[in-house]
């Protein structure tokens, strides 16, 4: 599986891609970031945060997107830019058909750490180890990027055994229940 | 001037068009609902959004996007959809290189009533008596894209004569700095 995992930002929105399986070594195949102008108004910044995530879902073609989930009551002088970046993160990739799935800083810094209470220096020595880098990935949106991406692979099997588990229940209801107006 | 109005939200994002000048009588173009279902998942009630907007650019045209400002302070429940929903509305009108502008609850309210404190009835009121409409436009979103075009209209006057004025003080002391170091 290939996941994109995007770390939304106006200023900087981090980017990477990762491959791998749960339970197998995984491979970075790139990291950076999307960078727009504190000077540029918003609307200029949006468009330039569309064109740089719409060539990396060019050029990585991945299968899903994993977005962090922004909530409104962190940072709340930052948290408008933020969820306008995810709002685009979330757009440009479901308009592709591309399953997007969003994550808590904690759900990330849990899965990468085993602490959903991770600093940003643990969670950057963990996606170097873990990526098999030479070096953390700068800045720490990138690594950010970098570890939902992982986040979402290790938690896709349990999350795909969880909606199997819903389907079946909400199937043997559906069928129950016929059998009792029948 | 041709102003299309939005009202963000994902459930039901407000769009209404007026053509007109600071000073004359405005006249309503058109006005509707975009609307996306609640138990969407994020992304297609995103695209649902984008998809809706643009019909209306193609269909009206306008010259200027004006859009409400959304703050994280209220409504924490709906601030999140209402931030993203109106990140495309924004996304949208600057690909096109339409100018957008933000207006406040508050400035709508106060451009249209005369107090920025007036309530929904009010501006659906006015809002009716300004467009000379028969009838106050329903949903409640719509009147407010309305009333968002209409204080755009009126206070783009003023807004342009601030511009200017900034402009050249800007200029004039770039002029006057450029004299000091020759």
């Amino acid at each position: 599986m290939r996941v994109l995992g995007v770390d939304p930002g106006l200023t900087r929105c981090g980017v990477g891609v990762v491959d791998g399986v749960a339970g197998r070594p995984l491979t970075m195949i790139g990291v950076g970031v999307v960078r727009t102008p504190a000077d540029a108004d918003l609307g200029s910044r949006l468009v330039a945060v569309e064109a740089g995530l719409e060539r990396w879902l060019d050029e990585y073609r991945p299968e899903r997107v994993a977005v962090e989930r922004v909530f409104s009551q962190h940072n709340v002088s930052t948290v408008m830019g933020t969820a306008q970046a995810s709002a685009v993160a979330i757009l440009c990739a479901s308009r592709r058909g591309i399953p997007v799935v969003l994550h808590t800083p904690s759900e990330v810094k849990a899965a990468v750490t085993g602490t959903g209470r991770a600093d940003k220096a643990q969670v950057g020595a963990m996606v170097t180890r873990l990526l098999r880098l030479d070096a953390p990935p700068k800045p720490a949106d990138a690594a950010d990027a970098l570890a939902l991406a992982i986040c979402h692979i290790w938690r896709a099997p349990a999350q795909n055994r969880l909606q199997r588990a819903v389907a079946e229940h909400a199937a043997a209801r559906r069928s129950s229940s016929k059998g009792r107006t029948a």
